[in-house]
């Protein structure tokens, strides 16, 4: 069963760009995993500071050892200084429907 | 660019799975829909009573289209007698990542 992972990242004010910016260079990293099958990053359209990423994963030990690189820790060593706080994690199960992880 | 919403739907108590199913078989329509990439509902591991609906689209206005036919309007009418209130929809802006939408 898939690994779904929804996070809620809210960045201090003026600071999203340069999160959203991190994030994205963190997940040039997945590009070559194929246990990755979404790395969806968006904006959140009502609150300027909220970044909402959206992670699709075979399975949870797969998206535990792409996050355990030095790479990864870097970046998120980067992004931590321009965070409100730590980010929201919902770990979700998915139950079905259309598309990767379903 | 693609039309994201994140979809957070909390079922009367007990009332959950009988949700899920009413949210699979409405979304079975969109198989054969093109514009839908993604369609994933997924039960919260937290709370037992909490639905996520993560929805990619090619374009807000087949999204519109897909929940306008009469269908859909019925299923909708089926749920809402067995939620705690009206879902809450947040819509966002893909800004890059992998995978629909990306």
């Amino acid at each position: 069963m898939a690994y779904v992972l929804i996070n809620k990242v809210t960045a201090k004010p003026g600071k999203r760009q340069e999160v959203v910016d991190i994030l994205l260079a963190a997940g040039a990293a997945f590009d070559d995993d194929d246990a990755c099958l979404l790395y969806l990053v968006s904006t959140d359209n009502e609150d300027p500071d909220l970044i909402w990423v959206q992670d699709v994963w075979t399975d949870q030990a797969s998206h535990e050892a792409a996050m355990a690189t030095e790479e990864m820790s870097t970046q998120v060593q980067r992004s931590l200084p321009l965070l409100a706080g730590m980010p929201a994690q919902t770990e979700v199960q998915p139950v079905g429907g259309k598309g990767p992880g379903s």
